[in-house]
C-alpha cells in the first residue's frame, strides 16, 4: 500500500476487498469485509464505497472474488453475465466501464477458455493492482498539473467543491481533492469551501472529514448558498470531479454540480474540472447522450442512507416531509462544457474544452 | 377568522397567541401557546413562526401580550425597549419593521403617557387585528394578480418554488403559494416542484406539506437541482417571495433564492417574486445595505432544529458533519433586481423591475 491514502477506503487482502464504509463517515470508521461479488455489487449500489475511480477498482477487485469463490470455472457466457450485472450496479460514472473494456482484451474469451480458473484468477488479480496502483499515479499527476493554474504569487487561495473527490473516492490523494492538498503541499494557504452535498452529504460528512484530517481550512455550506459565497466572499476557483467527459468536454458529475458551474460563470470565477483520462467516454458526442441515474426518493425525503448502531433511520417518516410526497433524486447532472474553464488531467490541462483539445491532450479513439 | 388559511398557524384568542409550531410540521399538529412577549420573541428566533408577514403580525400581537401581562403602565422608554428587542429578534425581513413603525406612529410617546393602559392595550389589539385582516386581504390581491402572468389556453403548468410562503407564512393563503393556490382556482393543472430549503426544510417539510393538503401535485427536489430540473423539464416559472425589497427592487428572501434566480435567467425562464408593498423598504437604496442574519451552524451541520419528542436532535453529532466542523449559515441572500422578470404585488405586476416602475407601483416616501 501507498501512503497516498491513509484512510485505507479500498483495501485487498488477497482475499477479501476491505471497503471504508462511506454511509458511516465520520461518525465512526467502519470496514465491510467482501467476500464475493454480490457483496461488493451491493456496497456499490449502496454507496458503502462511491466516486467514479473507487467504483472502478473495487468492480475489478469483486470479479477476483468471484473468481475466488467458484469451484470450478463457469461458462463464458455465465462470466460475461456477471460481468454485466457488475457493470449496471451505478450507471452513469464511466470508470468502471472502460475498466470492464480494458479487462475484457485482457481476458478474452478464447484466453478465458484456454487456461485454468487459477491463472484467470491469478491475471484478474493483478490486473486489479495494476489499475490501482495507475489511479494513484494518475492522482498525483492530476494534482500537480493543478497547481500551475493558481498564482504563485498568491498566497491565500479560495476554492468551492462540490461533493467528495479525495481519498475515499479514488485509490490516491484524489482529483479535485488531490489539486487541494498539492496545492497545501506547495505553501498555500487554503480555504475551501464544501457544499454539503445533498442528499447523500458527500461534501459535509466525507471531504470537511478529509479535509480536517489534513488540517485544511474547511467550511461546509448548504448547496444553495453557493451564489451568495461567491457574491459575498472572493473564492478563486471552483474545483469539482467527473464521473463521465463526453467527446466534447461535456461532464456528468454529481448532482449540483451543473448549478454550481452556471453560477460561478456569472460571477467570472474559474470552474475546473479534475479527472483522468478515465473518465472520458470517447463512445459519446456529448451529455445529452449520458445516462442519469435516478435514486430513491428516501434519500431525499428521510435521509434513509444514514442509519443508527440498530440498523433504523435517524429521522423517522414524515418529519423531513410528509408522509408519501414525491419527491425526485437524480444523483448527477451534466455541466455543458461552455461552463468549464479547465479539464484538468493527469496528461495537462484541457482549456479551452472543446473537441480539439481534449482530442490533442487525450488523444481519442478515432 | 377567515377561511383563507385553514391551518390557523396564527391565532389570538384574545388573551394568547397560539402558534402552530412550524419546527414540528409535517410530523405532528402541535401549537404553541404564548402568553407572554418573550415567548412571541423565542417563537421568532427559533423559527416556530416564520415568514416575513408572519413573524410581523406575530410581533404585534406579542406587545399585546406584553400589554396584558404588566399591571402598571411602564415608563414609554421601558415600552420602547421592548420594541427594540422585538425588532431586533430576527433582522433581514422589513415586514416587522414597517408594522412596529405604523404602530409606533399610531400609539405616540404623547398618546402613550396620557391614556390608561387598558386604552393602549385595546388599541394595540386592534391594530393587530387590522394588519392581520391586511394581510389576508394583500394576499387574495398578490395571488389574482399572478394569474395574469400565465397564458389563457395552457392548461399545465409547472412552477418551481423555493422555501415556504404559503399559509405557514402569512395570515391568509401564502404570496407566492397564494399565486399557485390562485391558479389551481383558475383551472390550470399545476405540477410544482418544491426545492427542499436547506437547513430548515421549508420546501420539504412546509411547502409539500401545504400543496398536499390542496392537492397540488409537488415534488420535491434538492436545493443543488434546479439546473438540472430546469434543463430537463419545461419550467414556467420560478415563484418565490421577499423578506425585504429595496428602492430598485433588489430582494432579499430565503438563501438559496439568487441560486434559483442566476440559474433561471440563465435558462431564460421567468423569475417572479411575490410579495406586498409591506416588504418595500425604501430606506434602502440597494441590496447591499439589507443586513443577512446569520444563524447557527448547528443547523447545517446536523439538522438541530428538528427533535424528537425529548427535545433530542435526531441525529448525533458527528453523523452529518465531523465534531467541530465549521459551517457558515447565511439565513438569507439577495437577489439583484437584473434577475427578477417581475414583481408581484397587491398593486399590480411590477416588470421590468427598476426604481421608477416600483416608484410608479409602490409609491414611496420621496
Amino acid at each position: 500500500m501507498s501512503n497516498d491514502n491513509k484512510f485505507k477506503s479500498i483495501n485487498w487482502t488477497g482475499k477479501s476487498l476491505i471497503l471504508l464504509d462511506q454511509r458511516k463517515i465520520p461518525f465512526s470508521r467502519e470496514f465491510l469485509e467482501c467476500k464475493s461479488l454480490e457483496m461488493v455489487i451491493f456496497a456499490i449500489k449502496n454507496m458503502i464505497v462511491r466516486g467514479a475511480p473507487a467504483i472502478a477498482l473495487s468492480g475489478i477487485y469483486g470479479i477476483a472474488l468471484y473468481l475466488l469463490e467458484i469451484k470450478e470455472k463457469p461458462d463464458f457466457l455465465e462470466f460475461e453475465k456477471r460481468l454485466k450485472n457488475l457493470l449496471e450496479s451505478r450507471p452513469t460514472a464511466v470508470n468502471l466501464k472502460l475498466a470492464l473494456e480494458r479487462y475484457s482484451s485482457l481476458i478474452s474469451k478464447e484466453k478465458f477458455n484456454n487456461n485454468s480458473l487459477e491463472y484467470i484468477t491469478s491475471e484478474t488479480i493483478e490486473f486489479a493492482n495494476l489499475i490501482f496502483n495507475e489511479d494513484l499515479e494518475l492522482n498525483r499527476r492530476i494534482a500537480n498539473n493543478g497547481t500551475f493554474l493558481f498564482p504563485e504569487d498568491k498566497k491565500n487561495i479560495s476554492i468551492l467543491t462540490h461533493c467528495n473527490t479525495g481519498a475515499l473516492a479514488t485509490a490516491g490523494i484524489g482529483t479535485a481533492i488531490g489539486v487541494i492538498r498539492a496545492l497545501k503541499n506547495k505553501g498555500y494557504n487554503l480555504t475551501v469551501y464544501a457544499s454539503e452535498t445533498r442528499p447523500y452529504h458527500q461534501g459535509s460528512r466525507l471531504t470537511a472529514w478529509e479535509l480536517k484530517e489534513e488540517e485544511i481550512e474547511c467550511f461546509i455550506i448548504g448547496d444553495s448558498m453557493s451564489a451568495w459565497l461567491m457574491n459575498d466572499r472572493k473564492i478563486d476557483a471552483v474545483l469539482v470531479g467527473a464521473d463521465r467527459i463526453t467527446k466534447n468536454g461535456d461532464t456528468a458529475n454529481k448532482i449540483g454540480t451543473l448549478s454550481h458551474a452556471i453560477i460561478a460563470k456569472n460571477f467570472n470565477i474559474p470552474f475546473y474540472v479534475a479527472a483522468s483520462s478515465t473518465s472520458f467516454d470517447f463512445n459519446l458526442e456529448n451529455g445529452n447522450q449520458i445516462h442519469i441515474e435516478m435514486r430513491s426518493e428516501d434519500e431525499l425525503t428521510q435521509n434513509s442512507f444514514l442509519k443508527d448502531e440498530n440498523g433504523k433511520n435517524y429521522i423517522p417518516q414524515g418529519v423531513l416531509s410528509p408522509l408519501g410526497a414525491k419527491a425526485l433524486n437524480p444523483s448527477f447532472d451534466v455541466t455543458p462544457s461552455k461552463y468549464i474553464s479547465g479539464i484538468i488531467t493527469e496528461k495537462g490541462v484541457i482549456s479551452p474544452v472543446n473537441i480539439n483539445n481534449i482530442k490533442s491532450i487525450i488523444g481519442t479513439n478515432d
